[in-house]
Formats: structure tokens, C-alpha cells, sequence
């Protein structure tokens, strides 16, 4: 591991204990619980692996937040389509990815994830983006205004790329809905400064950190019904749907022999479909 | 439409009708509610469609029984690994397909589907399988044993094949689970004999009419802790992962253009995921 790799895995601990701390005061009482896990390999080398740390709590209904870091070969089939592996199959790659579900329908559901990969070819990718019930205007507004801040310190061209990426990323073509209110996703980020990159997706993450805590604030005490709860639980059914179906982390970990418990923690803890 | 594909239409509508009478007879007082829709095309021409029939009640949690019958040419890219399309892109299919999540976490969810296919060639296909929650020996061997006597009927290889062939397609390979405790499976099924292979499409339906309901009446009545109703919704979460991520009928559906709305009846009403 060089020198920017190990700082790479290194912030995305750090994010990951900075983030779990914030939630755990949020929720005051319940606790993360972390549970390691060792990628296997075929010749019994080692792969890498990860930490999962998940909470369930009277805010947060259930909260994941892992951090992985795994290398070797990819499969030949997948590394045609990974930049820079084509040739030279062998990668490293290491990030956090964080969902949370919460318990009051009017608190956004959100999704958060960055990593660093290397091949022949290195770079970052990652994003951020919010799923509530219904959406409020003004927590849209927050949440995409502290993104757009973060992005327009590198380069004001980021935030309306990502945003659109994401709108197009987060999308059910069967259902012809958006997962939610968006936010932003980027990926294959090599601005050829690497340093600039780095400090950019820790900046989004800080953004994360900055704005969502907020937004739970916001709602965590608000009334609610049995008809939100119902409409928060369908609207978790096409959460789910989209994971399933579409998302590429998803099909592809548990397609390739990934963990399923850690790739699957970003289902919901209880959905409907009416 | 020929003779024998108006036959086939006819056969699976008078299937929906007996199997939703008897649902209903067991269920007292509630109804199904059908729904018609219509498959769209590229001109405006009739691809045919379907009927939904749903019930909620309280022994069905949820039951879904579509019959649908749809034609026209087949994507490109699909026609190839269709049998007689390559040369002739022009299918007619015609099916029903019927998926019971009940209430009672002791009476397990089942999934029924015959279809027959026309395209160069002609063929049936289909099936009958059982979710319970956690397996109960006494309904499986009543299960397997009314789709053998069915299958017996015509050929003593058939249930061997077909049983195997269904304990194979519903596995779950990330989490390296069975779906449930199988029944049969089969598809491309063109003995010479179409007359024949009808009536043992027919009989396979059948079969399921008459055994279902006798395990339902068998486990509806019996006592249910939070505990049971817990593990039954954490079962269903497992039966959405299998359709989203590797149902062919539902990733096909949903990937060109199909009614989500009769495609995903087959999703539970509500799931967990621990």
C-alpha cells in the first residue's frame, strides 16, 4: 500500500468514527456495534476486508456504515470494463458507504459513499444524495445547497455534472420515478492532482457530516401518522427495488462472492408493497 | 390466434377463475378485484395484455393471480435466446402466474406459473413451489407428493427433472439458501405431443388447486407468536431478493417495458430485513 493509499483508507476510518459519533449523540444511548469481515479469496491469500457498523435506534430505525478495503485480481470478465485493469487486472480499492433509515417518516432516508480505487489508472468516486417520504423543499434546498458548496471550492462545474449524474444514476426506468430528491455522484475522478481529488472527496464527506445531522434535527421530533409510516414503508419498497435491480455495487458484490451482509445493510429494516 | 393457442388462453383463465373461488371460499367475505391492462407497442398496434386479480384479506395477506396474453416480436436481443426466434422474431405467449404471501406465519407462501409460448416452435413451461416461513415436513411431502402424482400421470422421469430443476433455478447464491422447499419447474417442454403436453399443463395446475388450499386450511387457524411474524417477514425479505435480483420472468419484464404493477404483485406486503 503507498503512502496515498494508506491516507486514502485512513481518512475513510476516520470519517467513518467522526460520522458514527455524530449519529450515536444524535440518538443518545443506543450505540453502533462494528462486526470485521475478511474478503475470502481463491488461493487463500489475503484480499483485504472491512468493518460494518450498525446501529438501530429510536431515530435512526437502522443505520449502516462500512468501510472496506480489498485488493487482488478481478475477475477477467469485470476488469474488461474497469479503467486501467484491462491489461493488468490487479486492483485496490478502499471506501465508506453509509445508509440510514430513520424511524419518522418526514426524517430523509440518505445514502453517502466515497472510495478510491487503484489500478494501472487511480482514482476517486463517490457522492451523496437524500430519500425522504415526501420531499420538503427545504431540506432538499439544505442538503443540495451544502454540496454545491463543497463542490464550487474545487470546481464550479462539479455540482451541476454530479447533480445530474446522480438524478440519472438514482433512477427506476420501470417505475419512470427518481429513488428520491438527488444529490450528487461522481466517479472515475482523476483531475490528474491527485492531491486536489483527495482533498475533494473528503470534502464531500464533510459536507455529509455537516448537512444531514442537520436535517435529522430538523425532523426527529415531528408528529406523525400511521399513513406516513405506511407511505414512508412503500416508498422503502422502491428503495429496495432500486438496490436490487439496478444499483452496479450491489449486483456486482453479491454476483462476485462479496459479503452479503455488508452489501445488503443498505436494505431497509421493514418495507411494503401495496 | 389457432385453435389450440385460443384453447391454451381459455384454459388459463378458467385456471384463475377456479383458483381465485376457491381463495375466496376460504377467505369469506372478501373478493378479488381485477384490473385489466393493455401491453403498449412501438405503433400503436394490440400486443395483447392482461388482467390482474388481487386479493387482500385475512388469511391472504396478499394474493396475486395475473392471466395475461401478449404478442408481437420480440427485442432483438432477446430473440436470439428464445427458441425458434432468431430467424422470426414473432412470439404469442399466453400464461398465468399466481404468488400467495399469507398471513399466517405457519401457512407458507406459494408461487404458481404455466404458460404456453408459440413463436417458430411451440412449447409449455411452469411450475408450482412453496415459501414457508420455516418448513414444516407434513406440508412438504403434501406438496410434493399431489405435483408427483401430477406428474407420474404422464412421465415418470418428469418430477425427478422437474423437482430438480426447480431446487436449482430458486437459489439464492449469495446467501447460499434455497428459496423454500421447492415443487417443480420446467420450460421448453415439446414432447411431439402438444395435445399432451396440454393436459399435463393442465394437470399441473390442477394439481396446485387441489393441494394448496389444503395446506392453507391446514395452518390458518393455528396460534402465532411476534416471534413467528418476525421471522416470516425477514423469509419475505428473502423472497425479494430472489425475484428483484435473479427472477428471469421479473428482470425481463421490468427491463423492457412490462406492467411493473403485475410484474411486482409478486412482492410481499411487507418484509423485514434483520
Amino acid at each position: 500500500m503507498s503512502e496515498r493509499q494508506a491516507r486514502a483508507k485512513a481518512w475513510f476510518e476516520e470519517l467513518r468514527d467522526r460520522i458514527c459519533a455524530e449519529f450515536e449523540a444524535i440518538e443518545g444511548g443506543v450505540r453502533f456495534a462494528r462486526k470485521a469481515w475478511k474478503r475470502p479469496s481463491d488461493d487463500g491469500s489475503d484480499a483485504g476486508g472491512g468493518v460494518m457498523s450498525l446501529m438501530r435506534g429510536d431515530v435512526f430505525e437502522k443505520v449502516g456504515v462500512n468501510v472496506s478495503t480489498v485488493y487482488g485480481r478481478l475477475p477477467q470478465e469485470f476488469a474488461k470494463s474497469i479503467p486501467g485493469a484491462a491489461e493488468d487486472s490487479r486492483f485496490w480499492a478502499s471506501g465508506i458507504s453509509l445508509v440510514a433509515h430513520m424511524k419518522n417518516p418526514h426524517a430523509p432516508a440518505a445514502h453517502m459513499n466515497t472510495r478510491h480505487i487503484v489500478t494501472s489508472k487511480t482514482w476517486f468516486g463517490g457522492g451523496a444524495d437524500l430519500t425522504p417520504t415526501v420531499p420538503i423543499a427545504e431540506d432538499t434546498a439544505t442538503f443540495h445547497t451544502a454540496l454545491e458548496a463543497a463542490c464550487d471550492e474545487f470546481d464550479l462545474s462539479y455540482y451541476p455534472r454530479f447533480k445530474k449524474w446522480c438524478d440519472e444514476y438514482f433512477y427506476l426506468p420501470h417505475r419512470g420515478e427518481a429513488r428520491g430528491v438527488g444529490g450528487i455522484f461522481y466517479d472515475n475522478l482523476d483531475s490528474g492532482d491527485w492531491e486536489r481529488d483527495f482533498a475533494f472527496t473528503k470534502a464531500v464527506g464533510l459536507a455529509f457530516l455537516g448537512v444531514y445531522p442537520q436535517i435529522i434535527r430538523r425532523r426527529m421530533g415531528q408528529a406523525w401518522t400511521d399513513a406516513d409510516r405506511t407511505l414512508q414503508l412503500e416508498r422503502r419498497g422502491r428503495y429496495v427495488e432500486f438496490n436490487l435491480l439496478y444499483d452496479r455495487g450491489t449486483q456486482f458484490g453479491l454476483k462476485t462472492g462479496g459479503n452479503p451482509e455488508a452489501i445488503l445493510m443498505s436494505l431497509p429494516p421493514e418495507a411494503r408493497w401495496p
